[in-house]
């Protein structure tokens, strides 16, 4: 047994066919549709004909009609998923659904798993995943968590302010994070609620207006207001939501990663084909060198990027939290996507600032993606300490 | 006589006053209106506060209501004035209107001047300039020129397509680029002509979605069929196209420069002021060293960036063509406003992506300036020709 | 079977070993020796110890003394050995006697593997390959080359000029890449000989002194005038030459990614030290953000450049010539493993220009990497050509 | 009066003549000497020659038989002489003299006038600098100086230990800096000494081995151990010195950025010959566009630093301390002469790392530049302290 790079034949199969998805499928649709911001009617016809071409929830478990892709697995199909902004959607892997699965079929209980994640893992209802807050609330901090839940007597009160929570506007239920003991600065105790919509303490408060417009029902700020819950809301084990927002947070990470490496190839394509058609002073624009060089650095960012995620992957399934790893590839695959988006629009010219490539959409939605789950400074912070940490204990051997 | 820095004082006059008139006139419109596009009405309102702050066309002749600026003074004024995306609309030194002053000045019969530049000047009408043409046309490479001006009898016939022509839709007139001897592939001669507004044989074909939203009047796809202008139609001499666009295009270069500086002064003002005020692990973001670090690079991007300006500037007055200077200091400047940009928005965080503050706005706006008016990699290639060039002169010595 | 990055035990082992031995053994050695250049005395010295501890020559067959490493397995044993600048002489895995090695069990007959393969493996004698010629000779572009062989009667006889023969001064024998058909310029035919030293018709015409000093025997230029050899110096068939080049580089451009990666390593290991120690206006050194920028960069970089490698080596091992990934692999390590010793360097502040840490010395050594085995520039072309023709074929389907 | 960039004919024909002088004089010699660090013989040799031609010591007042440059004509002056790793030395212009002169022109007493500068100006002695300490002491941090004087009958009694002190074996005399008040980490207060060569409290602990070689002298370990010196060998007032480090340190901080871009031209120049000459894969190395980027890239560089540089000098002259436009000229300009002579060297190729040009040699003598006088990284702390300083002022009002 020793180092082997091949997918198995199986994961191999849907990457491919998800591939072939995409192009037929998803692109297609893409292209008819002007805004950013897909329908709920394209988000059903999206996956209907994801289902019935057995592509539907790759990652969940077969008891919820899915594939039960490790990591490793979901590396090589979700970044076929991700070569439309569509994609994902159509799966049912997008953001923030498919990490809310993720979790949900980690730490949920039964009960709690046939009433949030059943009805999620079959498209029948979307999520939110309530985690950062304005400043000076969690954000880059977790630590910093200011929205509390009290105890009452039957169940808990949570109250505060959450922001750029993606898909919240629509979403069948919420997963709210909420300090349960300690207090703002302090790491203290963090518990995981599941609020139900509808829930009277529960409000969108506005839609943020971002750079990015892709992310299904857009970015809220969120108000929780005397939101009362009951007992069995409680996600898991009270005060462990820190823990549980790692379970969560290092393989959403990839997941993001791969996604978006997807859009990285899209746009790799739509400069390498215009460079092989376009000429310019008497020559291809494939043939300038300062075009090559583009093109080479955006291959070489791919083929690094999918190197690092397939490494925090497999340490991933391990077992490992791979906190390193996962940090790693976070930084360096949201600089690299950035890079390759915006080197491809670069070569494609006046055209590639024009609605008549996707570049333009595609720049502004990867640009998110360098502070979104951790901007990249933070994770370097934390990829540094960690290397000093090893340094130092090297040093007391 | 040596090297002096300071500005005239009548010029540093201006420059603090439009400073103080964007302060306090310019921004808080800007705030109160939504959409990056102002409307007709926007503009008079701004243009009217400008003219009653004597601050209205500055370059211009004091015969057309101007202080005369010469390119060192516009260096001054224009950096103040490009603080807001609406400051150059409101002093009429926006694009392409300011520049194609310029060029009527200096090349425009008297006549041509009452009737075009003395309108221009007093914002009683807007202008374009078709040039660019989509590929395989003139872009990067002007020879490639493909539309054609051929004689009639008591004039010219004008046929071809262009894009990209900034502010076409609602424009008083528009100074066309056509091929007049030669063809496409050859330098050959080219000649502008003066179009009016109303001519039946120029047609907006379409508005071009663009990443950028501000400029006024968007950039269109124009069309030239059978497009027939009489012989006074025609600016400066006949087949001295491509000489005149130089006089337009270095001064251009250099004042969309000025104007870029602006937005990356705003945004690393935007930047500092939020590094000042938010506290993350404890500490001042403006204390943490990568926060820093992006600070200080932007300090000396803008710095680095009004030197070669000024550079250029001093050189165009002095009557040179300033080649190698205005491609140098285009190409750092576009580069250099984009990081600035780009790492104010990432010191901001999820703030920065939001509509909260400007800087996914200014993001999008500075991102085509790397292409339009020359990509990066078109203009070093000719700076690179021309060091070459005097490496082997010098070696013919 | 799926994705699986762990190595086999008994290669992890020999990686192990080979670090401690590194550790214990090379380092000492290394301090203690203060030119760049090892003696003959200190190469015996190394390789007998690195035999004792049955570290030696691990890549080669056990019929010559090793363990048959695949591409994998010397990837993470050649990555301990690089950690020292010595440790590849000491396990004699150091260029050019590796990559010759490879190519003489790849195309060597029985009797050449006899005569030249096993007194290599055994680090009885050293061995040159001479292909790069100055320019306008083969250099970054092969079918430049200049070197002529002309059949003569029993025999060969080569003239020609070569440079950057590393180790060609102590050589027991050079791998001579002559052209036997066409002309420079064509790709033509070139075959590839075994020059035995001592040959008078081959001279050192010199050393060329170079930023880099450690390689053993340093780089020499190399006149071929009149040198006759017989028929079996051939290696492999006539006119194949440029094929077993390929057999020759892609191993070889992997195999110095290896050993520099492990410089890498250690020159990161040194300023995370530094910086675990170092106070500065209050701090550690590792609490300042832009400290921890640089060390964060790092770790990216190195983890980096080592999934780049295992997916080249992976390929290799599957037979495959893996062109585009050993290009790939090997741009961005030369890239990185420069970026991360100059980081490194820049950490330690003036400590780091020192000869008090190796750090300088090693951006000397690694500097000129970025250049040999194909400068950065030439693999990106290729690597844009290979990317753009994938995308043509897509097209064309 | 209004911005002009032309720089007086007086100093523009020194600066002429300087460059002559180089070419003509300078570069020969250098290239016949083989090693880095020249002779004193050598040093007699070039300022013979220097004084012949009219050009010594340019920068100091007709008294001393210099012209009396400002920081805007050693601008021009010095970065002709930097064109040659020699041509300061020549010139009488090279750090940490140059530096001195500056200082005692400013600070010193008409009797040490006499006793120091004078044969300094006249290149009769040398001197060095003694601030800096190895680690914890004064280095990017000045508060941490922990070389103490104690007052004595009659005089001081100086103990410490200094590193990095250019030209310090040979020296006729030392200005030293010691704390006189508060201790290390205080600012407290800081005095300057001129001690005299042959003092036997005064020791070259040892020649420290740095990357670069050319500073004349080399590089010392000092140690002061019971050091005894009169009274009048403060210079200027006690506990001054921190004020006086700065006199020194904004001009010398830009004259070193002078130098360095003489070297980066000639770096430059040797990539553009190499670029016109070279033919690769059957164009011109000059015709390929990766090279062309690396070229222009370069003539972005020097013109940027260029600019900055004579900002920075216009404000010294003007009276200002021009703390933050010294250190962004400073930052700006050891980087980007890095930058320079890194692409130059690539664009060479494999002659760029042979001692066949100096590319190599250049490349060790800028490296530490990105270190000495305050790395980066601490000029960029201060940078973004004003910055944010500026922007906290701007809110206050």
């Amino acid at each position: 047994m020793t180092v082997d790079l091949s997918p198995e034949p199986a994961v191999a199969d849907l990457a491919r066919r998800t591939a072939q998805f995409v192009r037929e499928v998803v692109l297609p649709l893409e292209k008819r549709q002007r805004s950013a911001a897909p329908s709920e009617a394209v988000r059903r016809e999206l996956q209907d004909a994801a289902r019935a071409a057995g592509l539907f929830a790759p990652h969940v478990g077969p008891e919820y009609g899915g594939h039960g892709l490790d990591m490793r697995g979901r590396a090589a199909v979700f970044e076929e998923a991700g070569y439309s902004l569509l994609g994902p959607l159509a799966l049912n892997v997008a953001a923030p659904d498919e990490g809310n699965m993720h979790l949900l079929e980690a730490v949920a209980t039964d009960q709690q798993k046939e009433r949030y994640l059943r009805p999620l893992a079959a498209g029948d209802l979307r999520s939110c995943f309530a985690m950062t807050e304005p400043a000076p609330g969690a954000g880059s901090d977790p630590r910093a968590l200011a929205t509390r839940a009290e105890r009452t007597s039957g169940g808990w009160r949570i109250d505060g302010r959450k922001w750029f929570i993606t898909g919240a506007d629509g979403a069948g239920f919420t997963i709210c994070m909420a300090r349960t003991s300690g207090s703002a600065g302090d790491a203290g105790g963090a518990t995981m609620f599941l609020v139900d919509a509808g829930n009277p303490g529960m409000k969108v408060a506005r839609h943020i207006e971002t750079l990015d417009e892709s992310m299904f029902g857009g970015h809220a700020e969120l108000v929780f207001d005397t939101c009362e819950v009951p007992d069995d809301a409680v996600l898991g084990e009270v005060d462990e939501g820190f823990r549980y927002a790692q379970v969560r947070l290092g393989p959403a990470r990839m997941t993001h990663c791969m996604r978006w490496l997807g859009i990285a190839r899209h746009a790799q394509d739509i400069a390498t084909r215009r460079a092989g058609e376009r000429e310019l002073f008497g020559s291809r624009l494939g043939e300038l060198g300062m075009v090559q060089q583009m093109i080479a650095d955006s291959e070489i960012d791919i083929a690094a990027a999918r190197g690092l995620i397939l490494r925090a992957c497999w340490e991933l399934d391990q077992g490992d939290p791979a906190a390193q790893s996962t940090a790693i590839g976070k930084t360096f695959c949201a600089e690299a996507v950035w890079r390759v988006v915006d080197r491809s629009l670069q070569i494609c010219g006046a055209l590639g600032v024009s609605g008549d490539v996707p570049l333009g959409r595609f720049l502004r939605e990867v640009r998110p993606f360098r502070i979104y789950d951790g901007p990249s400074e933070t994770h370097r912070w934390a990829i540094a300490r960690r290397a000093l940490r090893r340094q130092a204990s090297e040093l007391a051997r």
